[in-house]
């Protein structure tokens, strides 16, 4: 990765919150810590915050890297910095990991207070809605009153569709990439096998896994195989893999045969060593609850009536999991309800990946409509 | 079903073959048994026999039901019986089921006479010109010098295709439906992730399930939800499942909340009650070695080039497994190399399921073709 123009050394910072927080579900939290990050400055007035959200895996640390670890470097960093899309000469950007996370927020790998135990399977079910709840008193403890914009991919994107709604009043500019309005039933049929590989790992043990002193990594591995062949398309699966073998010919065994086998093995083995299961399962479940047409009677249209944001919205031609007929999906009511939107389809070939990567027409789309951002700021 | 047409009482028949068998990775089987039926009659100079290949979790009972369980109606009988497209008063249809299978033929739950326990790991992994090897062998048990046709759904389509290349002289007609010249990056990649579900059991027991008492119930039950999920179209599911709740609303557990949740689990517990793991695996195995461009530098005009037979090829619009694209894959060569092609892209919205169904533009294709290769055999 290029780190000529990065960011730099970046440090996660915490916020203690201490007012009970009550969940979709009706659970109540009754204090929770985020860890979170900051980039660039906060202009006079807090008017130029920008808050990225992140996705299923993903984490605050989006930008730079850390002194003590500087191979260490942010998820999102080709997209945020110095003179990049993300421009933190002229914006403030923030990013959390969300609640139930399992890098540094509360979450089900956390010693409950009350019990001296991890949380484990008491963690309540969170969604979208929860997060942006919890997002909202971050900006609060920052004094920012309104952002000039909230972003992110996939789920993340989710999240800023969602602050348009719980919060209008509170973000100008949504940016919604790679996402879509609710999950379709082939979408939540992935989530639950990959729930339902977890959940039925022997070393689960309910959600209760870390008093036992193992993780379901077995369980994680398979959801994580399965989620990256959601992730790439099929063209480019066939091009960067194909049918090319391992060793040159066929073993006749269930061991690595093709490189595919290898990538998928290797990444599920990877994730497996870090992730928190509980943390993917509440990650999956908020994805399969997010549906702001949910509480209209499935009307989409009288979901997005209470957005005053502008948006832009962001598909890519190969991505599968949320193609670009789901985010037109997302302009279509945004329209109906004579919001200010612009709609970018990206030629590429990553699938739904391509939000994570450096492309050169996404990336201008992205630039040039912060440019106009940061125009209506005060610097 | 409507069994008003149905070929009717119907009951498996079983032969043991003592010659050898050597699989292409090499392995020998001393001696096998494979279990079959057959519906209609043999006509005097044997021309009228069609041999269907069944798919990943299919077997010898295509159609009628038997005696003492009327209620097993066979997987195809819509396709099959007197008056239906593939019309039992015209033809001699056999079907097997494949070795390494599960319901009847040797397979790795079978004993083992050598040892006198089942073969379990040990039984050897098995490609698709393997089966064919042992299908023409029960062919020269019936007398059947030449098919004439073979034909199958899915790999069923491969078996078909794989005839015309082993045995070009022992074949006029190949019907492949549903099928594809060789497995794509992502086909191979969700077989592994079925594949490793079962291998990382703990109950799978390195294969060896069938004397520790167990069988590797989770690991199969996720092979299957994950292969219901390529089965269907994107849209199929969301006409049949939606965002529909089973309870409707939210439940806030990891509990069947929508009902492709309870599609899927419902779907995976009935198959990983029936079917071996072992079987599972070896049927999956089969499926990514298929490439009869293997031996030919991956040049499948050149495999192509020892075919006889005529072919009928047909591919289902909403089918994202083995779309039509990879239909058109497995005529380009046979036109290259002048064989007589019927290509029919039949518009369903049962994804790849499609080719079990009965569908009236479907099944007139097929009872057209077979009623001219009808006219071709003496009565």
């Amino acid at each position: 990765m290029n780190l000529s123009n990065s960011i730099g050394i970046v440090s996660a910072k915490r916020a203690q919150f201490d007012t009970p927080l009550t969940f979709r579900s009706g659970a109540v939290l009754p204090r929770y810590e985020l860890v979170y990050e900051t980039y660039g400055k906060l202009n006079a007035d807090k008017s130029n915050a920008i808050l990225i959200c992140h996705a299923l895996s993903g984490h605050h640390h989006v930008a730079g890297y850390y002194a003590d670890k500087p191979e260490n470097i942010g998820w999102w960093d080709n997209m945020v910095g110095p003179g990049k899309p993300v421009n933190t000469d002229n914006f403030f950007v923030i990013c959390l990991n969300n609640l139930g996370g399992c890098h540094g927020s509360t979450g089900p790998s956390s010693i409950d207070p009350e019990t001296a135990k991890p949380y484990g399977a008491n963690f309540p079910v969170i969604t979208v809605d929860d997060w942006v709840q919890s997002q909202a008193r971050l900006a609060d403890l920052l004094g920012i009153q309104q952002f000039a914009a909230i972003m992110g991919g996939s789920l993340g994107g989710m999240q800023a569709l969602q602050w348009s709604l719980t919060f209008p009043e509170r973000v100008r500019h949504v940016l919604a990439i790679a996402a879509a309005p609710h999950l379709t039933a082939q979408n939540i049929a992935f989530n639950d096998v990959a729930r339902s590989a977890i959940l039925t790992d022997p070393d689960f043990h309910s959600g209760n896994y870390y008093q036992h002193g193992v993780v379901p990594t077995r369980g994680l591995r398979l959801a994580r195989m399965l989620g990256h062949i959601t992730y790439l398309s099929d063209d480019a699966m066939a091009d960067k893999f194909g049918r090319e073998l391992r060793n040159g010919q066929y073993n006749y065994s269930y061991g690595i045969e093709f490189e595919i086998e290898s990538y998928l093995r290797y990444q599920g083995d990877k994730f497996a060593a870090y992730f928190d299961a509980n943390t993917y399962l509440l990650m999956t479940k908020a994805l399969d609850y997010f549906n702001p047409a949910h509480d209209f009677d499935g009307n989409l249209n009288k979901a997005f009536a209470s957005a005053k944001a502008d948006f832009l919205v962001i598909s890519f031609t190969t991505d599968w999991r949320f193609s670009p007929q789901r985010s037109r999906e997302i302009v279509r009511p945004l329209l109906h309800n004579h919001r200010n939107v612009s709609y970018a389809e990206i030629v590429s070939t990553h699938g739904h990946d391509s939000f994570l990567m450096e492309q050169p027409h996404y990336f201008d789309v992205i630039r040039a409509y912060l440019d106009n951002v940061k125009q209506e700021c005060n610097s």
